[in-house]
C-alpha cells in the first residue's frame, strides 16, 4: 500500500519503543506526561454526567455545532475571565483536547515548507503533528526563563516563520516559565513582525507556590495590535481529566472560522456527551476546590523529587526546581567521569526499575542527548524517592 | 492572515447558508442528516456512564491509548461479529466519530493530487474532508442499486485512484442499496486493480423490513486477497447517539498502524468518557432493542413520507422508496410544466415553512440540480404529511 507523502515526515517516536518496557513489573516510572488518576474529581464528575443527562438530554447526546457546545463555551469564557483573559463565548472553539487545536492550527496554517518556529525542548506531538502537514521546524533555544528573546527575534526575521508555538508556562518538557518581561517581548515581536503566536498553556493552572506571570493572552491587551496575532490553546486535562478530550482554542476570528471548517471534517463535533459534563462541572463551582487540590499534591512530589535528585545526583546532574506543571527537566552534566548520555541512562535505569524519558526527542533541531525528562505526576512521594535512588544506583 | 494553501480546494458550503434559515418559527424541516434525539435510550446510557465510573473511574477518565479503550474494541469486535464480520479487537480503532475515520484515510493515504473516486451523489463532509488532503474526485453513477460497477470498474481502469469510497447500505444522500451482485463484483475490482475500498457503513443496522446484503467487508471471505484491500468505517452516531463520537474503522494492518499514528497527533485518543460509557452500553444487552425500536419508527416514518410524496406532488417527482436509513433521494421531473431545479424549490419551500438539501452540492462532479434529500428522521408521521403538503404547494 502506498501512503500518503506527508507520512515521510513523520517517524515512529523512539519514546513508543519504551514505553513498552513500561509494563515490567515493579517498575517505577517518571515517563508518564499523564495526570494522576487518583486526584480525578471522580464524585464531582459523575454528578455532572447525571445532571448533563437529567437536564438536557437531547443536547448531550445530539450532534453539536462544530464551534462547542454553547452552555461550555460560557463556562470556558467565565474560566478564562478568572485568567485576566476577556473573551466572549464565540471568541473560542471547543477541540477534542488541546492536541486537537494544534492539529487545526497545522491544517489551517501550514502549507507544505512553512516555516514554523518552536522552542527547542517542545512538545514531542506538536513536533509530529505540524510536520505532517509539512512544516519545517525550526528551533528557539529556552532557559530557565523560557524562550530566549533575543534569539527569537533573530530567528523569525531570518524565517518569517507561518507562526511562533510556545508553552510559555511550566513548558513540556522544560519546565521553564516565561519571564514577564520577556512575555511582552514577544507581543512586541508578533506586533512587528505581523506573527502568529500560538501560546499552548496545559499546565498555566498548575502552579505550587504563587501564580505565574498572566498568560500572553491576557496582556495582550498592553500591546496594541498583539491580540490579533495571537492563538490560545487551553485544556481540562491536566486538571481535571484527559479523558473527557476537553481543550479549547481562542483566536482572531478570521483564523477561527477556518478552524472551525477544518474542524467540521476532522470530527464535526468534539462529543457533546463530555462537553455538556464539562459544562455541569464547571458551573458547580468545584473547580476552585479541584485546583487548590492538585496544586497541593504535585507541589509536594516536586518538592520531593528535587531534593532527591540533590541528594542521590549531586552534581551529576543540573536543573531548575520547576514552580509548577509536571515535569523536570534536567541534563547530565558528565562531573566525575559519570555519564552524559540520557539514552544510555534509560536503558540502565530500566533495568533498575526505574523509567524515565531522554530528551532528545523533544529537540525538533540539534537535539542535546544529554537532557532528561522527569514526570513527578503520578509516583507518590515515597515512590519518587525510591526511584531518584534507583536512578543514582544507575548512573 | 495567510491561510494554508489546501483551504483554497474547499469552499463553505452552500448548505450551511440554508441551515441559517431553520430557525424560522414552525418550519417543518427535512433538511437534517441527523436521527431523532426523542429516540436515544437516555435511562440506559445513564446507567452505563455511572457503571463506567463506578467500576473503572481510572479508565474512564484517564489518557487512554490511541487505538481505543480495550474493553469498547472488544465489544466493537463482538458487534461485528453478529454482523458477519470476523474482527479481532486488535484489527479495528475506534475514531471520533465515522467523520474522524475519513479524515484518517485522507491523512494516510491522499497526497495532493491523488485520485479518488466518490459516488455520484456522496456524503457531502466525505468529498470536503478529501478535498482539503488534496484529491481529485472522480464521481462514479449511482442508480436504485447502488453505485454502477461497469462504469466503476471503467473508471479505475482509467484513473488509478488511491481509493474508492462508498456507502452501500442506505447511502447518504442516496438512499441506495448496493445489490448482492455488484458486492462482489467491487470486491473482485478491488483484487483485480489493486485498489483499496473504503466501505463507510454508517446506515447499515437501521433496515425497515429484511435485512439488506451483508457488508462489503463481511462478503470478502468469500473472494480471496480482497480483505487486505477493503477499510470499513463503523458509527454509533444513528443508532445509538452522535454525541458520543464513537466511530471505528476495520483496516489491514499496515493502514491502521499508519492511521493510528495519524490519529495520535490528531486528537491523541477519543473520548475514554464516552468510549468506556459505549462499552457498558454493548454490554449491558440494550442495543437489541434499541435497534429494534428505531428501525420500526424510522419505517413507519419513511412509509408516511413515501406514501406523502406521491400523495402530494405526484408525477412531478420520481424517487425510489428507501428500505433504511435516514434520507429519500428524489428528483424533480419537470412534468407538466413543474419546476425541475432543486435550488428553487428549497427557496419557495422556506416561504412555506417546509425545508429539504437541494442535491447538487453532494455530486464531486456535474452535479444534478434537479435532485433534492429529504430526512424523514426528526418529524413525526403528522408532521412529515404536513410537511409534504407544503412542498407541494411550494412546487
Amino acid at each position: 500500500m502506498q501512503f500518503a507523502s506527508r507520512l515521510d515526515n513523520v517517524e515512529t517516536s523512539a519514546i513508543r519503543e519504551l514505553f513498552k518496557l513500561l509494563g515490567k513489573p515493579g517498575i517505577i516510572s517518571f515517563a508518564g506526561g499523564f495526570p494522576d488518576s487518583a486526584m480525578f474529581d471522580v464524585e464531582g464528575l459523575k454528578e455532572a454526567s447525571q445532571k448533563a443527562l437529567a437536564e438536557e438530554p437531547g443536547g448531550a447526546l445530539q450532534y453539536g455545532a462544530t464551534e462547542g457546545y454553547e452552555p461550555l463555551r460560557s463556562q470556558l469564557s467565565s474560566f478564562m475571565k478568572t485568567k485576566g483573559v476577556d473573551v466572549d463565548p464565540s471568541g473560542l472553539i471547543v477541540t477534542t483536547g488541546s492536541q486537537q487545536a494544534l492539529d487545526l492550527l497545522g491544517k489551517t496554517m501550514i502549507s507544505p515548507g512553512d516555516k514554523v518556529i518552536v522552542e527547542g525542548p517542545t512538545f514531542l506531538a506538536t513536533i509530529q503533528c505540524f510536520r505532517l502537514y509539512g512544516a519545517q521546524l525550526i528551533s528557539a533555544p529556552v532557559d530557565a526563563n523560557g524562550v530566549k528573546t533575543d534569539e527569537l527575534e533573530k530567528l523569525i526575521a531570518e524565517h518569517k516563520p507561518k507562526l511562533v508555538y510556545l508553552i510559555p508556562t511550566f513548558g513540556n518538557p522544560s519546565g521553564a516559565t516565561l519571564s514577564l518581561e520577556r512575555r511582552k517581548k514577544v507581543l512586541e515581536l508578533a506586533v512587528k513582525y505581523q506573527t502568529l503566536i500560538v501560546e499552548d498553556d496545559p499546565y498555566g493552572d498548575l502552579y505550587f507556590g504563587k501564580a505565574p506571570p498572566p498568560s500572553i493572552m491576557a496582556l495582550s491587551k498592553d500591546v496594541p495590535g498583539s491580540r490579533e496575532l495571537l492563538a490560545h490553546c487551553g485544556s481540562l486535562s491536566k486538571v481535571l481529566s484527559p479523558g473527557l478530550r476537553i481543550g479549547w482554542m481562542i483566536a482572531p476570528p478570521d483564523l477561527l472560522a477556518k478552524a472551525t471548517m477544518c474542524k467540521q471534517f476532522s470530527d464535526a463535533h468534539t462529543s457533546t456527551f463530555s462537553q455538556a459534563t464539562a459544562a455541569q462541572y464547571l458551573k458547580s463551582g468545584r473547580m476552585p476546590a479541584t485546583l487548590a487540590h492538585v496544586r497541593e499534591v504535585y507541589g509536594q512530589r516536586a518538592q520531593a523529587m528535587g531534593a532527591a535528585l540533590k541528594r542521590e545526583l549531586g552534581d551529576a546532574v543540573s536543573f531548575t526546581q520547576p514552580n509548577g506543571g509536571l515535569f523536570f527537566w534536567a541534563r547530565l552534566t558528565g562531573a566525575n567521569g559519570k555519564l552524559a548520555d540520557a539514552n544510555e541512562l534509560a536503558k540502565r535505569a530500566i533495568e533498575k526499575l526505574v523509567a524515565f524519558v531522554p530528551g532528545a526527542p523533544f529537540f525538533a533541531e540539534k537535539p542535546d542527548v544529554a537532557t532528561l525528562r522527569l514526570s513527578f505526576a503520578t509516583a507518590d512521594v515515597a515512590k519518587i524517592e525510591e526511584g531518584v535512588k534507583r536512578l543514582g544506583q544507575a548512573l
